[in-house]
């Protein structure tokens, strides 16, 4: 089965808003410091010396041994969870390196486990074998981390250490069994039937709207009347969340109420247009999806979310008739790089557009300069250039067989339709230098969602309206 | 290290309250009742037919394929759990034995995988293996099993599974495995850190309410109004909670605020009585504890609570000193029976109580018959049974170390010390059966419960007060 | 215009539960004992002696007066309050005595402002006279009555006043101005704005749900099973509260959810009945509708409640058509006792019933022995005493023009129809005496309710069905 | 006794801030339409004409005749209502005159009762006179405003009733008695012993902090930045609400957590400026009180508002010592601006300010050009306007005896004692024309605030601390 991607901003978990998750770290930090007390937190080292690391080990080792008893354990894992949060980043890599390179599973345990099950005589040896494999499996470090969640703000203490495992992990393959492990304890905990869906309204608490403002990944907030506009009566905002860390969205959605298919995000976004009547929309734009936890990537609600969002709209509008999302191609402007720009535009084109000499590689850099629309001709560019995105939206395919844009992977593994290319649809400058200004409606219909879903990821099929089919195969 | 053992009332799992399961899973029926609608769920046939085991097989692995997306298994699966809550006993044994049977652990994969470990040639080699061992083990059915949260009560449901599975089990080994399985699941969910402690008053929801009169495992709550007596100004309820399952508690205990250490709980629950001013009590008597579920035998909160419940009366009640139970000893009777009833009185207990005749396996009658305080002496009774008591209390062991009685093993290993022997504390005809009318009040003094506990998890060391020791040492 | 009369339970106010409002001043007590602290609280005098008088004139004179600030006012008047529940019976009519002797209007200035007003020479002199009259009338007591207000559960404490007011004032007309005065602070807080309809389900907090099982006042509520049965899935319950007092229902109605319109209040209330099938459910019967607040006589919600539950119930299940009553008869039998014998039954009725002997008072006698329905032939029975009743309900008219029977009277002006008699409907103890066992449907049609309470309110007439317009023809 | 006046952001009901009053209207204005549908809503007249006058008319009749019952005739006002938001100025006034009108108390009813009061012959018909007086003095329109109650924001669509007739009675006496009406039904309804104290936190939603912005009156609040800074850890705030209007604040204050009392505002508001520790502060500093409701005037708030967070604060900040404000001047350039400049200045200080020139009518404009603190020398300038400032607060009265200084007032009147003069405490260009920049310290003493008010009420004495005192005798 395709495991289902990310939404639309996948960006997002590159490192490219590294602020956002020290800023979080940096709450946890306060709370933090009122559990210990102890003054070790405001120092901040920078590698951790041998001495240090050594008392860490041993500090490791008391949690696990568990003494005490087990809420001893845990007190005394807050205190280790106090000083890590204490330290700067070497300090919090050779942290983690420890728990990477000493607690792991134990390999003599594995193998011996392994061994017994192979030569299992009877049912009931292989049977306790399975479980001594298991058990060895589990990684001692799986209960150190299980133990932190004893502790105010726990859930979101391990979302954020695997998003920064996650960073070391790009440039170190020794965090990978360790990310294994921490992903296996978040994606039981995150499953899909603890969280819960929460409508977002301008009724809703200052710190939680102000998260929002930081997450957006997608069109960016740019202020507090921005987002007004966006919870406005003729717009929904709905968000998972999960009991453990209950003020923050782990992935939510900005929706407007339309009449009819909107192709153009810039009216969305306008705080001065007016807005509509919402017992007049016929249709429910999804304009905007963001992931808000960068350590929860690969742990996957998007698919859930626009569902269930969906039912809740149908109840809620009854006038609604059609839901479609207005999203952006980010991987537009990369493939066009990789092409061969001969092969890119027709001789026609090619002449209206470039006066017949073909662009080259100057062609990225035109599309990257973000006021090219100006130097092109309009009425030669808008055909052309749809296009060109029809064939790679419809016809660009990774190994897998999966779409190479990572939004029409997303929306076609949920089951959507590529439904329409806009045409000078987000003017901001991102959009132009993203995809040329161009932005694709995605189709969810209710009674097709599983079919489609099916025949993409059996077959890797895409499903796409008939404009879009039109301009594909010119391609 | 010792695994938290049950608190008081491990009677409950051993099926003597079968009804209990029985309600809550048809409050669950009717709920899920309205999910599908369909009416098959109002026969109750009785063993499954082969048509019928052929469809339900299909119908899991049609969940397992989750060819439409993850969301439409979710919708499958809870078609499935509609049907299997319809059944009758022996219809649920087959749908489970199902599962037990042919959705376990992939035994090729598993064998494939330890070869592969046990044969590999480099560290990026074993990591593979290891990946790979770890994922066949992961049965098939747990991912179904998963399934079923992201539906209403779907906590509950496998709660309630659990429970009607360790039925099956005490019968069949079969269903060995799919109990690990699933405990596996449940302990994760329900680790600590995700319960929330609420207590109880007498401004909770009556359906909650009415959970503790049916789930109180020590002294049965006889009526509303008893019910409003452990709910009074002078008394404290505390009861953990899971998000999933908000409205069912997962183990419970109540409190009565004395003056002095309680020594008769037919005191404390005498309706009668008048209430103690709280602000005057210097003592916290926990007089029952009780869990709620049986599906969650084996994972235990009990130790949690008292300490949990402790800090916060601390914070509440500045004027409390003590805190100590006031405990039954359910395993007393069976102890005595299995005695040799001459070496447990002197010469001198056995002419005063018996006319110099010992009692014989006639003893364990007398108990049993709850009218026996009658027949005896008390000036020669009472230091007699409290030494015997003592003797049980401190020198019982099972092999492995821990006490004997399963009430004493949950406080000693919780750090508790074994304080006094109360003398006529219960005279209920189950108190007076169980353990002669006598009780325990075991103290938590908060400095010394951690080397407490370790003292009894090292080396089984029972911890008592000294009238307590100086009975044992007369034995 | 007509004052909307009070619900079916008049006779709460009767005096007939005087244990009511006592229980709740006593957990008034309790609350302001912590309050203020003083143990005079503990004392309970009898008559205030004259230094006792004195002293408390003083104390509503500083109230008054205000030196130290409003602030301190409503401090000192806690103090007062909390001396006046810790007064007995005696005592506190004592107290009250003052207030109303000592406390009322002041006669000189409203006959000072009285003259101004008729010999003002200009409408400014006419309009500053007006405003004098209107604060000359306004007594010092309603200053004090509304610095209570200030403190907690300070409106139940005056509503709870009022209710001890009533009591007195039967006996005492001195009490009549106060009376007046509390009645007009309590009307205006009490204004239909200000209240909140609330659902009362099995999840409502117990010290609520008891409140309505010692409130209940149509049909006595027997135990915990019976309550929870009037909240079971086939049952609504609907109460008012005051945001002022908001554990304290004000009013409450209970609905049953029926397959046609209910003729028999024992089959509701049966506890082993079958639930209805919401969904199914064609028709609402309100068969309980009790005042809760003695001390808030005569300020009347029961119009709106009846109104409002049926506008939330037409949203809730849009299945239902119908919505009636079934009702009490509460004056019948009096009335009966008022009557001559032999007018009330036909030469052939008398020969069928009585052997041609015409009953004589021994009729009431018979009513009340609650056993007379097995002594008389149930055929000839029915119809003569539905005529009666027809008779009584149609034509019974005090001079008022009102209905004499209270109940008929508050649905008809509340806009109801009279629609059925129903014979053999409540064979209780209560419902056999009050009214042979009869009970009435009122039916309320949302189209025809403002016309029905004209035609009442304006000629007092009375808008039946047309079988009870045909009984009360033949009579 | 004293009525407690207005706190420090009296010019708000001057109409400076006309949008204000406005845009909350519009808010009732969109919730109305949604009630009665009507497309009357969308069309604003001007003024209305006889027709229009003429219909309005009936329609207040009918709902006082309320021939269809009180349910009824709710629900027309509630279309009246509607019909009223639709107005533009113009209209409303009219609307309201014909209210004022027509509406008012009924002269011949009053006339024909007071005569009947003068010649009662019985305490009996004296009893019932006074009751007819205090019926016929209730005007019509009285009942009318009570029905808009039970309409949603319904408190608040007659609060800003109110808001707009005292606009209109400022310039036509006919609507004061209209006025007084609406004053004795608001008065009663918000009570203190209604309101409710929150704390209002960044945690608090959006569309009640944005109200804060909004109704902010002493120092504007420029941004959320701004507004976030307010409600930072070292920073309380706090405010009344009614339930009938539970997202509406009543008045507000603000408080900054400091170690030692603050005299400078500009510090308090710097956005960067560093967080106290608020477990090391030792002072509660209230640097804003706001009014938040323009149609409550009159009705006070704010004696209650200081002493209820003063009670907060000492129990949730126990190392609070000292409770004081730092409030603005509102009055005294205008004072200034009465006196003699002459007699203002000592010769010494003439010479040192002004090079020996009096300042003459100039002084005022140069006080209100703002930028007067550079062009005069410092230490000449500090103690000659901390001196006359001192002889304002300390000597300048009223004819009724109270300190002419409206915020002076205020903390005086609630207890507070005049502690302290700063200088360039205020440099905003407010604070500059408005007192020459200085500030005043208020501290609120807990165990003489009775006693200082009593003196103030009283004698009209002025309670200042010794180096006020100092200041004040060298005038």
């Amino acid at each position: 089965m395709t495991e289902t991607p990310s939404p639309e901003d996948e960006g997002r978990q590159t490192g490219s808003e590294p602020g956002l998750i020290d800023r979080a770290v940096s709450n946890l930090r306060d709370i933090w410091r009122g559990i210990a007390g102890s003054d070790t937190s405001r120092r901040e080292p920078g590698a951790l010396s041998d001495v240090d690391i050594k008392r860490i080990r041993e500090q490791v080792l008391a949690c696990l041994d568990a003494k005490g008893g087990e809420a001893s354990a845990r007190a005394r894992a807050a205190a280790l969870g106090h000083e890590y949060l204490g330290l700067n980043d070497e300090g919090q890599q050779d942290f983690l390196g420890l728990l990477a390179d000493e607690f792991g599973p134990m390999e003599e345990e594995i193998a011996g486990a392994a061994e017994r099950y192979l030569t299992a005589a009877s049912e009931n040896s292989k049977y306790l074998a399975e479980e001594e494999l298991r058990e060895a499996l589990e990684s001692p470090r799986v209960r150190l981390l299980t133990q932190f969640n004893a502790l105010p703000e726990g859930v979101k203490f391990l979302v954020d250490m695997r998003a920064r495992l996650l960073e070391f992990a790009a440039a170190d393959p020794r965090f990978f069994g360790f990310l294994a492990d921490l992903k296996d304890i978040l994606r039981r905990w995150f499953d899909i039937g603890f969280l819960e869906l929460r409508q977002i309204t301008w009724e809703a608490p200052a710190n939680l709207l102000e998260k929002l403002i930081a997450y957006e990944a997608v069109h960016a907030i740019s202020s507090w009347d921005d987002l007004k506009n966006r919870l406005a009566s003729d717009r929904r905002c709905f968000a998972y969340f999960h009991p453990g860390m209950p003020d923050e969205p782990l992935i939510f959605v900005e929706v407007a109420l339309t009449n009819g298919m909107a192709d153009n995000v810039g009216v969305l976004l306008d705080t001065g247009a007016p807005a509509v009547d919402p017992d007049q929309a016929d249709t429910a734009i999804f304009y905007s999806i963001s992931n808000a936890q960068a350590g929860l990537h690969g742990i996957s609600f998007g698919g859930f979310l626009i569902k269930r969002v969906v039912d809740v709209l149908v109840q809620e509008v009854p006038s609604l008739k059609t839901f479609a999302t207005l999203s952006p191609v980010p991987g537009f402007k990369r493939w066009v790089g990789q092409q061969d720009p001969e092969t890119l535009f027709t001789a026609a084109e090619t002449k209206a557009l470039f006066n017949g000499n073909p662009p080259g590689p100057g062609l990225v850099k035109l599309l990257s300069s973000g006021d090219w629309l100006e130097s092109l001709d309009d009425a030669a560019a808008k055909p052309a250039f749809q296009r060109i995105l029809a064939r790679y939206l419809v016809h660009g395919k990774r190994e897998s067989g999966a779409a190479l844009d990572s939004v029409a992977n997303f929306h076609l593994s949920n089951g959507a339709r590529l439904e329409r290319i806009n045409w000078k649809a987000d003017l901001s400058g991102k959009g132009l230098r993203q995809s040329a200004g161009m932005m694709v409606n995605y189709l969810y219909k209710r009674d097709s969602i599983e079919a489609n879903h099916e025949a993409y990821s059996e077959s890797g099929k895409v499903v796409a309206g008939s404009s879009v089919r039109s301009l594909a195969k010119k391609s």
